[in-house]
């Protein structure tokens, strides 16, 4: 049998001590006694056992012990009294003692006294216990989270560096945009440029999935689009660039497949003319396609395509479609239409559509008509980007 | 003053009640009463008063509401009895009532009985809900946490399908790696393939911090070494290769100072001919440098240089040595250093030295012999690359 812990019996004789210790030799309590009311306080305070039983006159009790009983909670007190007043009975337990023996008493309540002392204390015990373990927890999950936390913001801040400066103005020509990752690091991404004070090169990327692992790629998707635009520049091919975004597509199509990654990738890739007008533009299989406002009018741009990253050697169709003299064009991430739960694909774009047409045509006010700024939780990684034209 | 909760007088006259009711006119309970034992057992369990009063005969007392004492952690009870044995007072504590008031009683003992049982309960039930709160908590933490594991481990996933495979064998020749990164996703990054079945190139990088911010740099660098490779492959041009690593450090410097991130790297880079089992390589800020065993001896290569994204246009020398006809190059990351804190650079080399010469060679008993195992969390990224020759 284990040792249930320490049990001091104080009584002012010895004979008392050892008439209760005798009715505890069977018992697996570790037993102790003193007849010096003095040391027997002293010994509380050292040893702390689980159980007291005090056997005192009543005098000299509530002159030296009954403040003990309020004062420890890790020790429960039993009281044996002689056949006293019931209103002393009641005295001690408003004091807060475990049990009250009346003398004389039966071996069998004694026992019980003691039981019921010791498993209410250490029901406090384990109260106290599991909540200790209950707050450490709570602080080591607190401290990892902060950690990975921490790691993400990081994450967040070199992909931030990768993105853009917004907005970028160029003569009566303004594109801006937002990205809402659903977690720290986002899978979607842009990027634009104006290459030879004339064409306004851009795309939108969302890599399958969101989070580091999508996050990776758009690393790769800034360097390769960073390389392109260097060696257009260098090659000075101007011919090359009133063609984009031919082969842009096909180029980091081909890149993504070489590093053998389970990712895929839609993107929408374009290339405005600023003296024409024209906008030239490829899909890969980005969706919804982007919206164009014009004098109160929503239309949308045609086109379609494979994602990138699945297919070897696919190709992509360039389209080219010239823009009113004014207008608003609005790429959104497929993730917009995850905020719109349980409305059909043709309701979540008339939604968006409104959205666009009723806001001021800036980022911030379409992502408030979209009620992307009250979800606490996005679903998806959000996107928008805006090319605006105004005389 | 608010209302502290509902009150129940349970008594077997109206006078009692109406005498107890008048006692706390003004207090701040909810008072209500019954003078039908049956029906209070009914309103008990329907309004869970937060305190009882029950003035009872002794033997209906007992016979009805003893066990409920017992049941209900939420209401306190407070019994009012008559002068009797103190023993029937002490079981009723025993019983746990919260308060035992023995008739005539003083009008102040009975709000202090009143005030005690509330105060009682009042604390079980803040406990509880303190352990509520606790565990809901710890539920909401476990779930952010589990969510950012997730997606460090995706991260970690696609990272690692970035590496090569390991141990890669050419001849006598065997190439292997082990990566331990302090997060889950790594700042360090190791690379290598063999180009015309004969020049092994490698390269050891380590990216200034870690977890996802570094390791999208290392992103990068797989991308462009891999880059580099296909353009010597397409290009066939065998002196070019003959020189490597030559240019391989400048060129990574441009690219990763090109993104403009706050994040440098140093990098140890390699090109092993296994034709003549001559060694060129060159080093960028790369510590401590590559221990090379022979027959039982440690030697180290020389060389030194700048660290890569921090000095435009730098430029890094590249060493050639030959190598002996068997040996076991070991290249470690500096996190290794780290596992050995109040040590001096001196005396850490010195143990990775000898760690490295008293293991069979291979990556795992190195990292055995260095404790890399035993330690739970690492400080840094450690990674440990080995490259043997055995006759």
């Amino acid at each position: 049998m284990p040792i249930k812990g320490d049990l001091l019996v104080v009584s002012d004789s010895n004979d008392n001590c050892r008439f209760l210790e005798n009715l505890l030799s069977d018992s697996n309590w570790q037993v102790t006694s003193s007849f010096e009311p003095n040391r027997a306080l002293v010994a509380i305070k050292n040893i702390r056992p689980a159980v007291v039983i005090l056997d005192l006159p009543l005098d000299l009790m509530q002159a030296k012990f009954t403040t003990l009983l309020t004062l420890d909670l890790e020790t429960a007190y039993v009281v044996i009294l002689p056949e006293v007043n019931p209103r002393e009975v009641a005295k001690f337990f408003h004091k807060n003692a475990s049990d009250v023996l009346i003398k004389p008493f039966a071996e069998k309540r004694f026992h019980e006294a003691i039981e019921r002392a010791s498993e209410f204390k250490s029901l406090i015990r384990q109260n106290l216990e599991y909540r200790k373990q209950l707050e450490e927890a709570n602080r080591e999950l607190n401290d990892s989270l902060h950690l990975l936390e921490l790691d993400q913001i990081a994450g967040s801040q070199i992909q931030n560096s990768l993105l853009p400066k917004t907005p970028l103005k160029k003569n009566k020509y303004e594109i801006a945009y937002r990205i809402s990752p659903t977690l720290y690091l986002s899978g979607d991404f842009v990027g634009y440029n104006i290459l030879y004070d004339r064409y306004l090169v851009f795309y939108v990327a969302d890599v399958s999935g969101h989070g580091s692992s999508s996050a990776f790629l758009t690393v790769l998707l800034k360097f390769i689009f960073n390389r392109i635009l260097k060696r257009h520049k260098a090659n000075k091919d101007l011919d090359v660039i009133a063609q984009a975004p031919k082969g842009f597509i096909e180029h980091i199509n081909r890149e993504v497949m070489a590093l053998d990654l389970d990712r895929h990738l839609t993107i929408f890739a374009g290339s405005l003319d600023t003296k024409t007008n024209k906008l030239r533009y490829t899909v890969a299989s980005h969706m919804p396609m982007p919206f164009i406002v014009t004098s109160g009018n929503v239309i949308r741009l045609k086109g379609r395509g494979k994602p990138v990253g699945i297919f070897r050697d696919a190709e992509w169709k360039v389209e080219e479609v010239e823009l009113p003299s004014e207008f608003l064009l609005t790429l959104v991430s497929d993730g917009v239409l995850e905020v719109f739960p349980n409305k059909s694909l043709k309701d979540k774009e008339k939604i968006i559509s409104n959205s666009i047409k009723e806001s001021d045509g800036s980022v911030g006010d379409i992502c408030k008509k979209l009620g992307l700024s009250q979800i606490k939780d996005i679903p998806d990684d959000v996107t928008i980007l805006t090319i605006r034209k105004k005389n």
